[in-house]
């Protein structure tokens, strides 16, 4: 961190470049402080399309953008790849993997992670979307079964390997269990004809009586309908009680056999170590006040998933989405600025522009305060609210082409695997290798 | 392979699918024999854009189609990804990691991998460029260097991450020295404000006096200008002799300290355990006859990388290019039918349509028989030709967008690590730690 060093303005040190982040970044620019952007990886992502992702209608590359390019043109902004292991906050050090990094201001945009509830089978089975790379391995893994499904002799043998399990039924289950709905109906028996739709079983599974909880009753009720058009296998009030890569089994005694769990069924806030346990509630998120700053702390904030800002209104804090982070990102940067010139700070108010969801091509959800619509209409909604929110032109236009293509040709989509999915291997099981090769 | 027992049709074996391959596989559409193409990848790869994957220019999805959508009309084919490791000529069946696999016609379209020419430590540390896999791998490593440079606090702990060492002046190398020279030229300095250009060095190495030497006398010339141009440093006449990681030595004596070795200086055929040592060329190419018979076989064949057609004017065989291996295939798919026939086969004549190879920006060298030019002319036949090359509508126009962006902005490129490469733990490296653990 040599040319960050000495430094004549206030060092603002931003963790994590996801929605959050990148905003207060931009919002200093051209301000009296010296941005330090840190993050583990060099690029921002677009999580609302990770799904499209994991089920080949978009390359990677359309839904990441390098953070680097994002500030090329910004002076007072400086980025590093890195993993904040702690927070000293009585010397205001970061303890990092590439040495100690000093700040005046801190924010915490450190999002969340998938959240297995305590289970270290599910943890170490099912499959989280949380970022790109994991997004790929759904991908691979994906393909990988069906290939494996056609080595198998007997329905029986396939069956484990046809079946795809999603648990969890908010805007990420539902989205990704139609999709991989649609890959069933349209592309499976094209590209394998050995096999027919009805040989691929899709489960959606809710601990809930209905998908989409916090939606409207009415988008709730057509996403559930639109799943079940699609041929996915809605399973509400059910509660996952166990995986052993093999068979998910219910609280209700039933079972489903099955290779692939993906897991959409919860998320918890990560941050580094050094914040007071006393102030992380519900969902590991940190308790900030109504200017997003860390509850007990003078110079640290927190924004977006991580953060829970509880007030009588809202005793949970706002929901962990986007323009949440993205607002409380923009509001931060001038309250920041109002600190460092001696103005009186504001308090954060979040605008909801409503929620909205796709099930599948034509098939969409969209509340947008007591306006709520759902279908075609929706869907080309969603279709330009989600293009004009890429990061770059290029990847504006590329996942309009990738778009297009599919929905004339129900043929798109990039059925690569490149690089293979393979489960790392579990500690207890190396442990045990490790005391085989010893014997 | 149940579903492929029992057959009515001749049975076609093809391992490979590359440019040689999939002609084969294509070739015998609508005709009365059972197709069968075994490739260890699900897709075919467009290798001569490899290194615009390497260097960020293209995602890797634009130059990889997948093979069961390639194939997706053509009744009479089956794909499977498998890895064949050995041909039992006696029984006319191939040892596979699916099972064992019957062939009446075999066709060995296995390529070519890269030649470290038995130095162990090469091949260990210097990078090579033969598929999707690696390409990705070399883009993530060379945005890794560059952000681990900015972490180093001098000039002579910078110097290893920031020199990239290209060895090999035929196309692949004469093209991927050029891609990263504009990379420096263009977008160091944008992408990484504490660098300037200057702090960069691009080399390429060639043993012989000339880089590209299957071209034309005026496309070396001129091809060694634009590289300099362009400010590659360009050593001719010099020897490898070893690399350890830190630093390229060669015979002259002289060394580099570098990080990234890319290596392109050799190829050799790959193909299963079966084949006679005494029919294996040069190369490790299996020697054919003019019928691309395999020399002393009635029904295995192959073409393409991993065949040397040796003959009085061709005392190697043909050149390693994809055209030898399209114009084979498409001949030998004709063949294959006509001895099931009984009809008189014929023998191959490769037509040569010419050679080129692109340095950068307006700067390519093309030599089509006779007719030779180089430059910006040159440049947009090259991207023609390649453009037309791609298959798939979907990447022709992606990477038509992804090439008029760059071309415009100087900015286009997917500059992302999503899978962050670290070489695997080399053999002896893996029993010390071993041996370490039961101290």
């Amino acid at each position: 961190m040599n040319s960050q060093q000495q430094n004549r303005f206030p060092r603002v040190v931003i963790i994590g470049g996801g929605f959050g982040g990148i905003e207060v970044a931009k919002g200093l620019k051209n301000k009296e402080v010296d941005v330090l952007l840190l993050d583990r990886n060099n690029h921002h992502t677009f999580q609302p399309l990770l799904y499209q992702v994991a089920t080949g209608t978009l390359d990677a590359p359309s839904i990441a953008f390098p953070l680097r390019k994002m500030f090329r043109k910004q002076e007072n902004f400086t980025f590093r790849i890195a993993d904040v292991r702690g927070i000293d906050t009585t010397n205001k050090l970061l303890d990092t993997d590439i040495g100690p990094i000093r700040y005046d201001y801190l924010v915490i945009a450190t999002g969340a992670t998938t959240n297995f509830f305590g289970n270290k089978d599910l943890e170490y089975y099912a499959m989280p979307m949380k970022n790109v790379r994991e997004a790929v391995n759904i991908r691979s893994f994906f393909l990988q079964n069906i290939e494996e499904a056609l080595l198998k002799e007997t329905p029986e043998e396939r069956e484990p390997y046809l079946n795809f399990v999603v648990v969890g039924g908010g805007p990420t289950g539902v989205e990704l269990s139609g999709a991989i709905a649609e890959l069933r109906n349209h592309i499976l028996s094209k590209d394998y004809p050995e096999l027919k739709k009805e040989d691929m079983n899709v489960y959606l599974v809710e601990g809930l009586p209905k998908v989409l909880a916090n939606l409207s009753p009415q988008a709730s009720e057509k996403a559930e309908l639109y799943l079940r058009e699609l041929g996915v296998k809605v399973l509400l009030n059910v509660q996952v009680t166990g995986y052993n890569g093999d068979e998910i089994t219910f609280a209700d005694g039933q079972c489903v056999k099955t290779k692939t769990v993906l897991w959409s069924a919860g998320v918890m806030g990560q941050f580094p170590a050094g914040i007071s346990q006393e102030i992380v509630v519900r969902g590991n998120r940190i308790r900030v006040d109504e200017e997003c700053r860390v509850i007990g702390m003078k110079d640290i904030f927190a924004i977006g998933d991580v953060a829970a800002m509880v007030t009588d209104d809202l005793p949970r804090g706002h929901p962990g989405v986007a323009p949440v982070a993205q607002q409380q990102g923009r509001f931060l940067a001038k309250n920041i600025m109002r600190i460092i010139n001696g103005q009186p700070t504001e308090q954060f108010k979040y605008f909801d522009k409503g929620s909205m969801a796709t099930i599948g091509r034509n098939k969409a959800v969209v509340d947008i305060g007591k306006v709520r619509f759902q279908g075609f209409f929706a869907w080309w909604v969603w279709m330009f609210v989600h293009l004009m929110s890429l990061v770059g032109f290029r990847n504006r236009v590329v996942t309009f082409i990738n778009w297009a293509i599919n929905y004339i040709t129900f043929n798109a989509g990039i059925r690569l695997i490149i690089h293979k999915y393979q489960r790392p291997p579990r500690y207890s099981e190396e442990l045990k290798q490790l005391s085989d090769t010893m014997k």
